[in-house]
């Protein structure tokens, strides 16, 4: 594996020059009106952890590691937070040793030495969490996380049942590669696909590319294998199944509080071959929503019905600020998608959208890389392209005070205008309150029947120094607003340590009753992930 | 309510007359070519049950009778054994008790009630379980069996978000008539349409008549409100949400062990307009089931992707018994149907299948009744009458030691032919061995892009009086089959006393534990349907 920054989205090779860092201080200053002094970035070798507090067993000893760039690796996630923690050197709490077994065998020793050593033992997928999903908790004498890299493999493909049966540890490209050799793929991108896991996607209920329909990983999920103290976990592999409550959905998003996820047969497909695609503009993000809705509830399943608010098209597909910009797309091995688009262009031209015919894009892949590029052209190419670099541009922001973060949630149809009124409201007053001002923004990533899952984006120049308390106080404000509002703490974050006060607030208690039972059977010492979901 | 029949499907008025069964007689020896006594369908009033061995509190007198055709009518469900038995007047374990809540607040009173004293509490939905799933437990001195049909009523409509708040107790006629009312529906017709409820269909994960993508109770459930012992459950109501693993997904298929859902958020949606229709011919099943995994692996999402084999293409849709027949179908409430049944049938003509371009039903509603029927015509209308009809059809057959019963499964399509081969062969030698010979049938009912839910039939002459171990001996033989080559012990019949012997293998020892003890913590003194999916 190359290896990672300590503290930037990315690879060590991903971390912002100084000149960067200097542009986007540049950037940030006339965007704000202020002057700030451009930082460099912080280097690996000024990192002086905690020294470890324990030491392996000797048969693990080949498997384990406690240097102190790979443990502040592990110590934190990606989220605004993380990122300040690290480009501070701020690591009081790392895990003491970083185990990376190479088998599922090796899985069960290191989950035993936790076990009966009483050690937190922390699973790691990709480590991109943003809801510190894998930070060590304080209370415990040692800390072992489990860094699952090693099950990297698809190993096995079922071209018939269009199905594999692949690895928790490996990482979404790898996936991808490995599924391409055979034809298929499995297209669950989401943001994170770079620097996330199969078991990962799993542990938190990641929500897929997809905006529509069959999107969160758990509809992928044909059977899960999973180590637990008590044993292995492993459901047999069925496309549907009405026998008792479904095990599987005890798994999907259990965040590693229940067991470690090794394996999965998976549900994949055949390339795209066919595609469409159309940016339809609207005046409001009210009637794009409409619009999306109406889409939604036809049953197009649409793979693309993602609905940028004006703040978001300006910034993210280069509109002009005034307009709100529905995104739809087809795609499809088999058959031809431009009735489908049609169909779902006159919806929302039907409720006030505009679109040139010109500017619907339909390709049947024959038509060479220009062709086959449909849906990577235009204002949806331009989003796109966006979408996968706004990880990366936050490297660049860091050290200058700035404060910013995304949050993400969904609710019915009924109860969203409130809920876009209330939590824009939330975070424009605290940010006005905290940092004098802000931008805030917000698309729709999925949408259902039921309702959409809107993303919300927030920014303000705050103090260097003070950019946690000022964040902290933002975030509380609009997850309360979330949560007054109907919405969901998280649709596809995940919980983490992060979100357990809204979380706890939300689920049914006899549920987090029941989950915490649940765990003391599967993990009777308590060592898995503690802290996640409940209580000990 | 109408009266029900104690021993047939459906109500009192439903039961066959005399003339009926001597008919069904005359058909069955000719064709088994045996001579065969007709006999008189049994009267209730010959019915005499054991006495009820508890007394309901003052409080709940107003709510309980212990009659004894009440208490026939909810000791059986409508399985062949169950119908042998009630035939049979083979009543040794009633129910004492059948409670009738009005509102939520009874059902509380009652479990209370329940709870306290020890006696088993058996929720009962519409009484179609064909799985013994509400038969009462052996080794409790009180049985209490509470009938929900007080809780019928569509209470909230969320036009917008295309959802209602519905009560649990409703059957399926007054759900769809309510909803009807205010221009919606929810479009899940099991079989047992007539004679069950929503809060039994989110018991026993039920199936509904859609064959492909959201099809099964689980996708329609939006939030689902529980009473157990241990107080109220609910769920927030929200369209997705990546918060932890679903509660919903917990008492989902349930089956009555945890709590008695009152109340579920269903997703609800338009009623169709546009509707496409086509019966291809296959030469074999095997190519009809290529063209069902292709078409469904296309992901157009037919409505309707049924397979039947040549038997039951025979009996079912008046074909010739040489060849199979895949049903498809398309509806849409907003987008006319034609181009994707092209697209469907284009697919199975590329695969061998025969239908002529006539032959391709498409309607956009306006042709009044006879366009309007789109899908009531021809193959696939009669088909739908026979599907319909089925249940009632039994009724005529019973009391001549006829052995006939339906099994279903769901398989990953790469195990299919090894399925279908081993089940066939299992029900076939094992109806030879038992019955002196028979017939065995089979249709997909769903399809998933992972695999097919095949349903199998099977029919045999047998000794009146031996039909129960005759039969036994042929479930055994099948369900052995159905567990060796990979698939479910149900698709969406659920697990019951029937099926237990085979869920307890497929499904992960761990999952077993895990639900144990969610048992013990929602239902602590064990009286919520006992001895269904763990013992306590």
């Amino acid at each position: 594996m190359a290896r990672r920054s300590f503290w930037a989205w990315g690879n060590a090779s991903d971390e912002p020059t100084a000149e960067q860092m200097k542009k986007a201080a540049e950037e940030l200053a006339a965007r704000y009106k202020v002057s700030l002094k451009p930082v460099s970035p912080p280097k690996s070798s000024v990192l002086s952890l905690r020294k470890p507090r324990i030491t392996p067993p000797s048969a693990l000893a080949d498997i384990c590691v406690s240097d102190d760039h790979d443990r502040a690796v592990h110590t934190y996630g990606r989220s605004f937070r993380d990122r300040i923690r690290a480009f501070n050197i701020d690591f009081p709490n790392p895990p003491d040793v970083i185990a990376r077994p190479r088998n599922e065998r090796e899985v069960e020793a290191v989950l035993e030495w936790c076990s009966t050593s009483g050690y937190a033992a922390i699973p790691f997928g990709g480590g991109s969490s943003t809801v510190a999903g894998f930070e060590p908790p304080e209370e415990y004498d040692g800390i072992v996380t489990i860094d699952l890299e090693g099950l990297n493999q698809v190993l096995e493909i079922d071209a018939v049942s269009r199905s594999a049966r692949i690895q928790g540890g490996i990482y979404g490209p790898a996936l991808e590669s490995q599924l391409r050799l055979h034809g298929f793929t499995m297209r669950h991108y989401p943001q994170s696909f770079e620097f996330s896991t199969l078991g990962g996607w799993i542990a938190t209920r990641s929500g897929g590319h997809y905006a529509t329909n069959q999107t969160h990983i758990d509809d992928m999920v044909e059977s899960v294998r999973m180590v637990t103290p008590a044993g292995i976990w492993e459901s047999r592999r069925l496309p549907g199944s009405g026998a008792g409550p479904s095990p599987d959905r005890i798994a999907i998003g259990s965040e590693g509080i229940l067991g470690i996820i090794t394996e999965a047969w998976m549900r994949i497909q055949a390339r795209p071959v066919f595609r469409a695609s159309a940016g339809v503009t609207f005046p409001t993000f009210a009637a794009g929503a409409e619009a999306a809705r109406h889409v939604v509830q036809t049953k197009l399943w649409p793979g693309n019905c993602r609905l940028l608010d004006s703040v978001e098209a300006a910034a993210a597909a280069g509109m002009d600020g005034t307009k709100s910009l529905l995104l739809l797309g087809f795609e499809s091995a088999e058959i031809p998608q431009g009735e489908f688009i049609q169909h779902a262009v006159k919806i929302a031209r039907d409720l006030g959208g505009s679109i040139s015919d010109g500017d619907i894009k339909v390709s049947d892949g024959s038509g060479g890389r220009s062709q086959g590029e449909t849906g990577r052209q235009g204002a949806v190419g331009a989003w796109r392209d966006s979408f996968l670099n706004a990880p990366y541009v936050k490297n660049h922001q860091a050290g200058l005070g700035f404060v910013t973060e995304t949050m993400e949630t969904a609710v019915t149809w009924d109860r969203w205008p409130e809920l876009d009124r209330e939590v824009r409201a939330a975070l424009q007053e605290s940010l006005d309150r905290v940092c004098g001002g802000g931008t805030v923004s917000c698309r729709f990533t999925h949408v259902y029947t039921d309702g959409p899952a809107p993303y919300f984006t927030f920014e303000g120049m705050g103090r260097l120094g003070a950019e946690l308390e000022m964040y902290a106080e933002i975030k509380q404000a609009a997850s309360d607003a979330i949560l007054a509002s109907g919405g969901t703490i998280t649709h596809h974050h995940a919980v983490g340590r992060l979100h357990r006060p809204w979380y706890d607030q939300q689920r049914p208690d006899l549920f987090a009753q029941s989950l915490k039972v649940v765990k003391r059977t599967l993990d009777p010492n308590g060592v898995l992930n503690p802290g996640l979901l409940i209580d000990a």
